[in-house]
């Protein structure tokens, strides 16, 4: 059964309608009408190659949501009519350390949602931005969000649990300063993920313009990171920094901020490397730069959970299929608060 | 009253002979007879103003070793006649959060044992290379070494606790598979004490004549950083690295080998940046680089009792004063096994 997708025949050229297919569901599948997918920064990454090893066709989308219209024999916790999620992992090893202990997504086998090897075809997986996916089981996730949410939802797939997973690793919580760096995708979500947790937040942006905007989110202080004396005020304070820019910058200018013991964690990977950081601040005060990568299947259904006890969605921008290339264009500039997602009904035509 | 030292006058000049006085001790001040002074790299580098700010006449030395021969009025803890030891803080706030949490190591008014101020002459603290020193009693520690390892004990004041603070601040244990990059004063203390501590040592060198050295000092294996197949065995699989090179090198050939969630804890500070390390090592593992210093008081005197326990000091040759300066040129050529220690007997004449 041929599904309509969109999606890229080569890194130069624009997304564009194309028939995918998708396998019988198995045993442990679950199959998914796709209602929304988010718009994240990787899925543009990926179709236009600046990751090694793209390849095509590509159909990116790793922020799914929808309602389950079929299962496998031996599914366990899903049924049909269900409202479910899938995220950047499809499938793993299911029995290393990492995968025993909830952490998929630091398994060696990880399978990605898109551009990862399958024996389905056309030999490597195709992501959210189509109709329809089938999904083994353990990568399925419950919503439990008010339909009418539904399309908000789709961000926490990626945006969402790529910053909740480091919050809680590093134990964030009530009594706490926090720093989120960066107000996008992934910074819109820290901020009201960290504000849920009882952290006082700091959001730290270059531009005076999102001042409002991050209180708004739920920050209780907004630095703008370009004024020296306002960094300043914040020295040997924050017991917590989640760092979301990609962009390659100055990490001695956040990792001063925090107290003794305190750690930096970065969500994005520059494509060329950030100035190298002083070690001396990091002696200084037993300070920590670390990463974290999306999270684990369970977190992201904690996650999830918590999200929906807290009322918490991603604010979002609906969008048309056919407005994917402009979308890209936008977020490229910055121009969208804080994630596009695709209305995944306007693949019908 | 007048006693013996050795001290730099100018940057540019050898270390030779000086006088130097010290206060009469106060209610909760130790005066120490010093019986030896380990040679620690941070000598060099303050008697040569190659970090910012030194001040002359520079007397370093903050491995010291001795017996108490006054105490104040109230000084609780210390004896005439005892063993003591003094590293590298004299003193501190004694009222903030760190120096509450024994952490006077973090404190931000924390007093060196050199080149730092104080209302004694000459304006700045002059260090062990001498005859005689006043501390306050809480700087103090007691030594539970039998006398004839008096010597060797003395560079545990340093290199010892610089290395065993973080081996149990990151918790390292039986179980665990560590790595110490670097065999010399401060490498040799962290694999003797990550072996006393029951983890599986590897330890990491640029030489390979340090081979079987490592092995005699605990190490279970030894790796030669140069060896690309050597270092790969070891992919992924090491709980903590405690990396004491302070020469810039290539932190990702290190951080490749920490399991997800391992940490990279660097003692020493580089003089020029190491090169910027990849942020996608740390994210695709959550792993991260971390940084530590010297220790805290209790933490000292806890590393004394373990090494006296488990019989550890350091590996040592014993110099007379007149040999200083040879001395530091053979550790800037890495020619010691592995802490020169000064006999300040030597001093008298
Ligand atoms: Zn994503
Ligand atoms: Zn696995
Ligand atoms: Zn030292
Ligand atoms: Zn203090």
């Amino acid at each position: 059964m041929t599904i309509k997708a969109y999606g890229a025949h080569a890194s130069t050229r624009p997304l564009e309608p194309m028939g995918i297919t998708r396998r019988i569901p198995g045993e442990h599948d679950v199959q998914i009408a796709i209602a929304y997918c988010g718009v994240c920064h990787s899925d543009i990454h990926q179709v236009r190659s600046e990751w090694a090893g793209t390849l095509y066709p590509c159909v990116p989308g790793h922020e799914i949501v929808g309602r389950v219209t079929a299962v496998g024999a031996h599914v366990d916790n899903h049924q049909v009519g269900d409202l479910v999620g899938v995220g950047c992992i499809v499938d793993s090893c299911q029995h290393c350390d990492d995968c025993d202990d909830g952490l998929e997504n630091y398994c060696d086998h990880m399978v990605g949602t898109y551009n990862s090897p399958t024996p389905d075809a056309p030999g490597h997986t195709l992501g959210g931005y189509s109709q329809q996916i089938v999904v083994h089981e353990r990568y399925v996730l419950r919503i439990r969000h008010p339909e009418a949410q539904l399309a908000a939802v789709a961000p926490l797939l990626c945006a969402g649990i790529t910053t909740y997973s480091p919050l809680r690793h590093w134990k964030v919580g009530p009594g706490q300063k926090v720093g989120v760096v960066g107000i996008g995708g992934l910074g819109h979500m820290g901020i009201k993920l960290a504000h849920a947790m009882g952290a006082h937040v700091v959001a730290f942006t270059t531009s005076e313009s999102k001042r409002e905007d991050a209180r708004a989110l739920g920050a209780d202080e907004v630095v703008v990171s370009r004024n020296a004396g306002e960094m300043a005020a914040h020295a040997k304070s924050l017991d917590f920094i989640l760092n979301t820019v990609a962009a390659p910058h100055d990490l001695d200018a956040f990792v001063v901020l925090l107290k003794r013991d305190g750690a930096m964690t970065l969500v994005g990977a520059p494509a060329s490397p950030h100035p190298s950081p002083q070690v001396m601040n990091l002696i200084g005060k037993r300070r920590s730069i670390a990463g974290s990568m999306i999270g684990g299947i369970p977190e992201t259904q904690e996650m999830l959970d918590f999200c929906a006890a807290h009322g918490i969605a991603a604010d979002i921008e609906l969008i048309r299929i056919d407005q994917i290339n402009d979308a890209y264009e936008r977020m490229l500039k910055g121009d969208v608060k804080y994630r596009f997602v695709i209305d995944a009904a306007t693949l019908a035509g």
